[in-house]
């Protein structure tokens, strides 16, 4: 099997890959993998077979939904999402060996990285310019390698400043000490995890129309079976101002009776439905399902319709 | 096949067996229909096998459910609904021959009766008391047959006036001109009628408890699959005050799938449900369905299900 | 004050106003009620002044609402219900001094208190044929004063029995030891009891059109604001087969804040909306108000609120 | 007054200033309004009092919400939306003059505005690296004035290339041409706009957990009243992954009865709610209100409970 990730090589997608690998048991597939510049490069590569799974960030705890990753979802075909990963984020400040945290007037970072650190870096660095980079990792290899940067000083994770030899000037800088990233890891058709007990399920869900009974009347179909949302996103159709589509993470799994009733009820009353997948939660923690909506209260429940069919 | 009915002959339950002895071809089987003095008798006999149907009232659409009925079938086992038949209902005042309106002081009839027809009587026999019997035929077979009855007139359907000999005094007498009777046919287990495109079907559905968002929690299933319903009484359980089942009649045959779906939800959330049968309109009108709950939308939505299970 | 009640002397109606004017410390009142023959005569009286209160049944453990009584209800103008009594119903088999059980072949009663007790007399009187009668009391008082009547035993409370001289043959003949009738006291407008804590409301709603749908959104009213029902019973409101309107009974009062947002939004949502008083409990047990909508709660959303509209 | 947007000059922040000031009557402000490099600034200007009014982006149709100026405002206190802006984006391609479009290897612009003409960019200059940028004007400021930058192109709008000499090499490359992007202008407390029949409102919700249910309960406030949403947005608030907060628009003004009681009643069942405001549509298009939810309805409905007080 091969693997492609967000790159380069330090981001903390590939410390979400590594992670991934290591408890599979694969931990040396790792040297083989390829980095990607932009999450829809690494999607193209699943898409087009290069690699066979793809890993991409997918939610953050501070920042939210990673909307370059959904949207890319949703533009492909056939892409689904076979496990989740989740990687504790800690930031440090690295810098060219010798550089003084002083001479620092202007610090390169992805985006979402200097969210997370603009308290540290406003008490710290008062007067250094935010200047933008594709990636985490980036902006530290542009630093080490490119006399030219912007910048005297990255915000990245200490895997990166490890890879491309920078000094760390300051480590745990993020302005909440408990950000956690969720990865996912990205397949083709025909892998389908086997229900574990504790999964999680990923669709995108389109209105017939955009008033707010709309929204309602789907999440509707998630309570009336018990069924818990650990994530709600919504997403511009593109179509105007104000048309969206809802991305969507819940617990259970495909083959799970109520998970299934809910897909099939959703069929028919949203627009369209586009599955993303089930697959094992990181955490390993159960679904909690209530009594009503259990596998067996399904089976128990086509017993009895079964019988009225034939004894009435 | 052996026709019971609430008896005894004249009673607008006789009217309503000989309407559908005579839609389905067979109204010869009237002489032979055998005539109960209680809606709990008539069940009985289709219990113990002494008739193959009994035809009891079950809705007037004046006076609402007719609880001895609803009680009474719920208070057995196995019996079901096989038909329903709609009759409309005029009332007589019939006296002996040759009796004066002026000279009644009394009336007997059913209270069913004598609620729907207290305007007219009040208007043109202001003087009459009110004498309580057990059906309206029973008065007027008592009136004609029995001396000592303590009133001169009974209310009564026109073909009971006529069977026991009496004189038509007035006619059209219902303070309702529209008034109608809803009487069903029921049988014993095992002859479930096809599905027909206009049916109905009738539940007993109990709470696990007793507060309002308990029964909210039932009828949502019902207008989460756009099923209308036409009838709902509450009845109590004899626990306590306060303690409630409801007895519902709904638009749908149990293998429609959005019916079936219903039931089996149903059967998982309330405490007890007991199904009374699936049975054709006597209007025969066609069951309005959503077009998100058509048997072809269940279909579509399967097929797109079973396709996510062997193709993501 | 004066008093007019469901009779005659010896009914359970009766026994309810001796318990309400006892509680209310004018017990000798009794002495000068009025009994009526019939509910809506009750009614009627209230209405034209000739009593200031009338007591009449609504509500049967055993036998579920009394459709005589919220039918007379709904048809009159200005009636409001101040409170209600709760009477524990036990039956007794009385006859006229020296008859013997073996000798009996007939029995008088009311139909509800028949249904009550039919399990006894089908075991100790298997032969005894039914004869309705208008109340209990009634069959009873005829029992003793009428040589003619054709039944030789009464069903009724032991009140009846002495009142009108019977001897009892046997008492708890009900086949439901702990059946209790709710009985209402009844007057004109004006005089609307303070809230206690611990009160019920009684409305009538119409529907604007008679889907499943129309009654879900009306009783969605009270489940927003977390009030509990105690009485649900459909009405036909003669319109047509399958028109019916919803006598409900709830937790609280018209003064409290979830009461008074939730008669306001039923006024808009239901086509009518009929208020027939809010009144204590006759068990004095307190409503459980959810946090969320406390009266407190309320007032303190209006505060919140009006900041807004000066501070923003 | 003075007036501070998210610059620099060349924003389409800065046309939708000039627009909204124009609208006004007082187009000649714009000379004096100052630009600030990101959106918390803007923010902290209007705050400090620095300026009256700041203007930032909330909402691309393309690119969904703008998460820094949710998270924002969010995090600061009194602070309210006055007014919205919504402006047509149209993008072109900038160079210094003489550049061939051949000669480009790298182009620089804000993330969103390069994922709204990647398809554009990837057909005509298929080899050009993405180069992030603070907004799409600092791309084009950068370039001209800057030999070091490392890209040879800009993605802004027209006013951009024209405010800072750049010639423009190809325009309307955006891959949607209906992309629209809605601004709003923020204040202090104190002058919240009249009702003008078409409005909006803006709030943050804070549930009270995170489950499905809890955002149902709140999204039912709404479509109880009638009320039509026209954006929700999650957003997560940083305690945990999961745990999500959400920022909604919806039609209606603070006054409005409907949106009055559908606050009150979001205040009670929420954990928080966050007020931001009341102000009219850019597109002046009238709420639609359902016949039970207009003022007229709450105004009668008042008046009906208020006689049920004192008359009954």
């Amino acid at each position: 099997m091969s693997y492609g990730y967000f790159g380069p090589r330090g981001t903390f997608t590939q410390a979400a890959l590594a992670s991934y690998l290591e408890s599979n048991g694969v931990a040396a597939e790792l040297e083989r993998s390829v980095p990607f510049s932009t999450v829809p490069a690494v999607l193209d590569a699943v898409m087009s077979g290069e690699v066979d799974f793809g890993v991409v960030p997918i939610e953050n705890s501070v920042e939210g939904g990673v909307s370059a990753t959904l949207d890319a979802l949703n533009a492909r075909e056939d892409l689904f999402i076979r496990a989740e990963v989740l990687v504790p984020i800690t930031f440090v400040l690295a810098a060219r060996p010798g550089t003084p945290l002083e001479s620092i007037d202007a610090v390169g970072s992805h985006s979402h990285a200097w969210a997370q650190v603009r308290g540290w870096m406003s008490t710290n660095t008062p007067a250094a310019q935010y200047v933008p980079t594709l990636s985490t990792a980036a902006a530290a290899e542009a630093l080490a390698s490119d006399d030219d940067v912007p910048y005297q000083a990255a915000v990245c994770a200490r895997m990166a400043a490890e890879t491309f030899g920078l000094e760390v000037l300051a480590e745990g800088i993020g302005d909440n000490a408990s950000a956690v990233t969720r990865f996912v890891v990205v397949s083709g058709p025909g892998k389908l995890p086997a229900s574990t007990g504790a999964d999680k399920t990923t669709l995108m869900l389109f209105q017939h129309d955009d008033h707010a009974g709309g929204l309602l009347a789907l999440l509707e179909q998630f309570a009336a079976r018990g069924i818990n949302m650990t994530r709600l996103e919504s997403r511009p159709t593109g179509v105007a101002m104000g048309s969206y589509c809802f991305s969507i993470d819940f617990e259970g799994h495909l083959e799970d009776a109520r998970v299934a009733e809910t897909l099939k009820s959703l069929h028919r009353v949203a627009a369209k439905v586009r599955f993303f997948g089930s697959y094992p939660r990181a955490d390993r923690r159960p679904a909690t399902v209530v009594p009503t909506a259990t596998d067996e209260a399904f089976v128990e429940s086509q017993t009895w319709f079964e019988m009225l069919r034939v004894d009435s």
